[in-house]
């Protein structure tokens, strides 16, 4: 194979399973070629991803190493981002009864979603996570594309204990936006005893969910090491959890007037 | 740009967004190179994608056409998958209380979704729909990546209406299993009047929710184009709605001798 024919197969291959670490002699089999034309074609790679900016190409030294791809975006394209999600946020049709906003398009929406996860990735890779933890619904796209993006299991917990769950861990925590009993559960078969979770929803008001998620992964010895929300409601002030991170902050959805206050949490990057 | 620097680019660019459209005029600009240097970078990223078996490179011809990226699965590959999905599924500690099976592991892992979601987008890539719709919970996963990959948007028809979908159109339904009356609803701000829709779903037994959906979407005059569910009962025979491609077929789920009957849908492809 020639030289731009490995490389582009490269590129194919590694940006199609995120943070999969590849051995080299699996292209060295692959590509017929030997190590030290790998090593090069590596080499172009990286650049290659500098220069597109939607990656990095890492090698990782030693007996388990390898190389894997590492998708990224930079802080350029992530506020551009939020501020693109800002103005979406604020079209006036959004505007629900109640100062509620309908977002459902958008958290349903994959190339949304996947520039949101971009973003979690790039905050959380270093976190230490080993699973993704979100509630049902709304959340569960970015959920999932974070952890594709960050090539681990996630965890959806259910509002209700289903047939389908097996056995399964139950708790009734306050909403913190109605201060109302609600109800969680998560099947004993999902959860994974004395490890460390990453949880990612779509929105966060008094955080009374999150906290839920938080108490219920206790039980089970899980250690919560990190929280992204997409949209964070500035009210209340006072969170039921802290270090939550949100890609922005909403303030006052006015009815009436059909405006919304949202802006970019750039602290993000 | 060296033609390595170029095809590698390319290769990662067009692959990171399935299905979509780029004009040649793009890479013209994005690599400061002649069209006849891009068409020839076209042609090896064609070859390349073929080798690797992950995707297609196809031209569209005209004044809106440009190049794009279709995600692909062999035959052979997609049965090697299937395979390995009966055997999952065909694991003893799934085998729950009354005949249930526990999926959800397999249905929040981002790897084994982007699998079943490329034979997915293999199977319906023509059929012209202009959304793909599911019902929550465990269903949106592999929803949402045959959208991505479809390069369509997608819908989320909820259990319970909530506030925060603004006004929805709701039905009641038979579920196929029981016979015990369902809700479902929709926003009325998410459903397309007039357009086709492609249902995806994790599991099927007796059709009811799959039909729920279509009667839904018929109250806003959307056509239902395809219907593909992960996993099908095989009883009952008789579902409540005709058409529907399974990955897997499920039979008996033995509690007592833990064995699950499940084979692959070898028709899909």
């Amino acid at each position: 194979m020639k030289r731009s024919q490995r490389v582009g197969a490269f590129m194919e291959i590694i940006s199609n399973s995120p943070n999969k670490i590849f051995a080299l002699n699996y292209f060295c089999d692959l590509f017929g070629a030997a190590k030290s034309s790998i090593s090069e074609d590596i080499a172009a790679a990286r650049e290659i991803a500098a220069f597109t900016g939607l990656g990095m190409v890492e090698t990782i030294p030693g007996a388990s190493g390898g190389v894997r791809y590492v998708p990224f975006i930079s802080k350029e394209k992530g506020l551009q981002f939020q501020d693109k999600l800002c103005r979406m946020l604020r079209e006036e049709s959004r505007v629900l009864g109640g100062g509620f906003l309908y977002t459902s398009d958008i958290m349903f929406d994959p190339v949304i979603v996947k520039e949101m996860a971009q973003i979690f990735a790039r905050k959380f890779r270093q976190c230490g996570a080993d699973y993704i933890v979100t509630i049902e619904t709304k959340g569960i796209p970015l959920a999932l594309k974070t952890a594709e993006f960050l090539n681990l299991p996630s965890v959806v917990v259910r509002r209700e204990a289903k047939i389908s769950e097996g056995a399964t861990m139950s708790i009734n925590y306050l909403s913190g936006s109605s201060e109302r009993m609600q109800k969680m559960s998560i099947s004993k078969r999902a959860a994974l005893s004395g490890s460390r979770a990453l949880i990612i929803d779509d929105f966060m008001r008094g955080g009374g969910s999150v906290k839920g998620i938080s108490d219920i992964l206790s039980e089970f010895d899980t250690q919560v090491v990190g929280i992204g929300v997409a949209i964070a409601n500035i009210a209340p002030e006072k969170k039921k959890i802290a270090d939550y991170i949100p890609l922005v902050y909403l303030g006052n959805v006015d009815e009436e007037s059909r405006t919304v206050e949202v802006f970019p949490n750039s602290q993000i990057f």
